[in-house]
């Protein structure tokens, strides 16, 4: 059993809103390019914007459990990890580390795309609070609000890089 | 960036606690053989008891994000399969399904072993709660709770199975 | 050491949207009449619609916590009682119970008024999600996002009533 | 409606356990006076220990939501305030305040005595992380796991304090 990256992750290329510093947006898709575990999920960065980050995963086999839905774990996975790249948008410079999230689902997932919308609820100087939620979507629609199959609240601690 | 099983995974068999109803035992053993997730992860089950289920798993390198420590989806994910194992545990003949989960790091882990400790906290008829912790171990040593990286609190819906 | 109730809450009269089964508005109004501690903070309903609450409380020196500020707890108890208002609103002759829920503290709040805004993230037949922000505003003001103080997930158990 | 504060708050005496730095005892029991929505509920203080902290309060009548059982939010505001005191015992001179909180309830309380104890997961210097549960006992009685009612884990920012 092993877990197969989309080949779309390596050449996919997120959209930057402009009102966004570039130094900010490269340490964003830099994290996700360094993070092992988001490529092994198969984890594509889709928006950076300034509190706001989006990303989209396909959802494979070895992401299910027992009944065949996705498990909680993965999605999980995705909004805390959205999250934290949402709280490294509030200033160039900054790290992040999860100190806590709590998910709730909302409904189940099964097969086609996850599709996360990560948002700014406080961007402080020690501590950040993120509203992540997940979407459950047929390739190249929009989320709409009965999509939505996980709802995360994720606090971070906020450090200077260094 | 593939996630490849420890061999382990295949041939390890769990302690199964006497006093445990044998068909919940294998009930729970089964589930795990069936989540696929948690076979790409290479969790292994190692203690089913009344209230009770330990897990492992052994960290490899696509298990980390981007400073090298554990991602922390794996070790929610990891907390909220065990949580849901013992939950079933409670009565023969149901399944539950995660409704919620709150995860918090309480320090970092970084290679070795992950052993998970799920206990009840409350087993209902519709609703049970699961407190999961997550330590961060050298293989073969007994988990302290100097060890503990993760603490989990699991919301399971239960319901009859069929 | 006192808590007394605003005369206001006595004569305050909720809107009701006219899209709301007016036995629903009734059956929420007078679980607020019905709930002494909510009476004890001086609760009031503002608002009641299909899948949406509001209600507000004037901040009083008993609120307090050691600093001055108004108590988590007293932002968690409005928020956690208007999510079940919230959840009340899917359907007629349906009683609803918190099962867990969880704040996240956004910013102090320390005087005028606290409005609290339950929105529904998935109504059930056995379990809904809802989420309720809390404001810190000037009596008479709109709450904008720049106000919101404490952002809940409140889960709960739904069963007819009888 | 008056919340009115049992007369033996006022002249309960905690016990403070001999290897806690009695600078620390002090600060904690002077935080509980000062706040004066722990007195409107009738906190009282009933162990201080290093990593623990145990209060009680009694189930008044204007404690209850409207089926007559004890309000989550009452419940919640124990354990908060409860946790940010066992943070506070971590290290002298130090201020506490909640980032988040989130509570299960187990079972429902509905007279006699609440009782709380809080324990110290994580004590960081940055961030701490306690675990509180509420019991519902019979004046006099000692609390044992099937007197539980709430879980309550509570993330909390530490500062120096001045």
């Amino acid at each position: 059993m092993t877990l197969s990256t989309p080949s779309a992750a390596a050449v996919h290329t997120p959209k930057v809103l402009e009102s966004l510093d570039p130094a900010i947006a490269a340490h964003v898709c830099n994290v996700f390019a360094a993070t092992p575990f988001m490529n092994a999920l198969g984890v594509r960065v889709m928006v950076v914007a300034p509190g706001r980050v989006e990303t989209a995963m396909t959802v494979l086999p070895e992401h299910r459990q027992q009944h065949g839905l996705v498990h909680a774990g993965v999605m999980a996975s995705l909004a805390d990890h959205t999250a934290g790249a949402c709280a490294s948008t509030a200033a160039p410079g900054i790290d992040v580390l999860s100190i806590e999230f709590k998910v709730n689902m909302l409904a189940p997932a099964q097969h086609g795309e996850l599709y996360c919308i990560a948002q700014t609820l406080r961007a402080g100087r020690r501590v950040s609070v993120i509203e992540a939620d997940v979407f459950s979507i047929v390739p190249g629609t929009v989320a709409t609000i009965a999509d939505r199959v996980v709802r995360a609240t994720v606090t971070l601690s906020v450090r200077a890089r260094g």
